[in-house]
């Protein structure tokens, strides 16, 4: 897939809600939550199955935001059903320097860097490697010169998010983060609106009935800062998030 | 609730999806299926709690369609949950003569227009008295010489919309129906794209919560002629169905 040219409004549309220091004076990075849903508020059309959503334009969007964060994170259900590339190809000339690192959050370790896109892409220099988060006293299932597996507590729900976010900060140094999906992933972070610093959801004009993929937060939430953006196809909300609303 | 001056913006932007005569050659009405949804595709936090979707702005929108149209349709979860008003306040002048007839899907007559807010409405001439669609062969619950009970052929999935249709339009003349909800109707028409005209949904920014009334057909559904208006904290999409996408 190659991009569309950038549609000129984005920048100035996108950037407040973009990674920006100011905002961040503790210890973690800024976190930016975003995805492309249906109409329906479905990501894909069912676990595994490729599904298109939004439109050539707001995909080139998507590739801005990369170029604005240091890390990119999705969930084991993804990286296994999908193989993204998670790249960024903004500027063909300087897609490696340019592109997030890969952070794979897998406690069962379920994802083999091997033979994957992200692999390939990493030996072509169009990628970075991936930091993969697995359980704490776990053996590692595929060594791997090129990963950076990183082992952690888990708890009942799983890892803390701010166990990773600090572990991120800390000793990789990022700064920004953000999280594409997928719905497990996105659902357990809107109940933690704390540590979201911006939503930025891309809607398609289309339905992808009840057996697609979900995102529905277990609890009601108000937004605050809101604007949309309209394209051809596609709107984009970005927000912040103000309250869960019990 | 009092409106807001319609957004100058809405007349243009809603005119391609409005009742139209030479769309429909045919004996049914032009159908318009419209309401008002979260980011999660919820149109309410739960069966008969009130919930605010969207702003003021949107809300008039409402008002303005039912304006264009003559007749305004709910299944009975919706008029038993909420006790809607359904009438149109765009012009309080004139606010019966502008308000589209209530027609109501109540096949089992769990709904009784005595002390209800439409008929307060009717009765202080600010709304019309509805039509009520029940089963083949029932006897009349709630017998009221304001109300228009209509008999229909009641099958496993309950009635066939074109038998809704070609009454409203046969008998009451009716041109031009909106339907507004809830949930069960909605999912049911979006599985009968040949009979919807237009779709206009509005968008709030919210997440209403996997507990929330909601809206996603059975199938994956493509669009055409898609448009989006942006509001303050809402958007509109306005558009045709393409197809079931199976
Ligand atoms: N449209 C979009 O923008 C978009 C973006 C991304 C993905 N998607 C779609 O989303 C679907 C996949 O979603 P999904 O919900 O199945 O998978 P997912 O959210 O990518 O991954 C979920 C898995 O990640 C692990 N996990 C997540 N949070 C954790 C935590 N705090 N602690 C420990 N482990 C955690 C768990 O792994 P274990 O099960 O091993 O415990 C969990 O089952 C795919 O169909 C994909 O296409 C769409
Ligand atoms: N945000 C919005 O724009 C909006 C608009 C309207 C409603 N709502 C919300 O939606 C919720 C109610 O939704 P709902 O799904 O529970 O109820 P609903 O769709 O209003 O009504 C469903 C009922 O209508 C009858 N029905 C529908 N189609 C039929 C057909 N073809 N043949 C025969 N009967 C048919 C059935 O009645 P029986 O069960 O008697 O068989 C069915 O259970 C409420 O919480 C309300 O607030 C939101």
């Amino acid at each position: 897939m190659s991009l569309t040219p950038l549609r000129k409004e984005f920048p100035l549309f996108l950037k407040p809600y973009l990674p920006n220091e100011s905002i961040r004076t503790d210890d973690r990075p800024f976190i930016t939550l975003t995805y492309a849903q249906s109409l329906d508020s479905r990501i894909s059309k069912g676990k595994g199955i490729r599904t298109t959503i939004s439109h050539l334009e707001t995909k080139t969007m998507t590739h801005y935001l990369r170029l604005h964060h240091d890390g990119i994170l999705i969930g084991s259900g993804t990286i296994t059903a999908d193989n993204p590339g998670l790249n960024c190809k903004i500027d063909e000339e300087k897609i490696q320097m340019n592109s997030p690192r890969p952070i794979i959050i897998d406690p069962n370790q379920n994802w083999n860097f091997k033979d994957s896109k992200i692999e390939e892409l990493y030996l072509k220099n169009q990628g970075k490697s991936p930091i993969v988060f697995i359980k704490e006293n776990a053996d590692i299932k595929y060594p791997n010169e090129n990963v950076n597996y990183e082992r952690l507590k888990f708890n009942k729900d799983g890892f803390n998010w701010i166990d990773i976010f600090e572990l991120l900060s800390k000793k990789y140094q990022m700064k920004s983060i953000m999280i594409e999906g997928g719905a497990n992933v996105i659902n357990r972070l809107l109940m933690k609106p704390e540590l979201i610093d911006s939503l930025i959801i891309t809607i398609g004009s289309v339905y992808l009935g009840k057996n697609g993929v979900e995102v529905s937060p277990s609890k009601a939430l108000k937004l605050k800062d809101v604007n949309w953006w309209k394209g051809t196809t596609d709107s984009v909300m970005c927000a912040r998030i103000d309250s869960i609303d019990d």
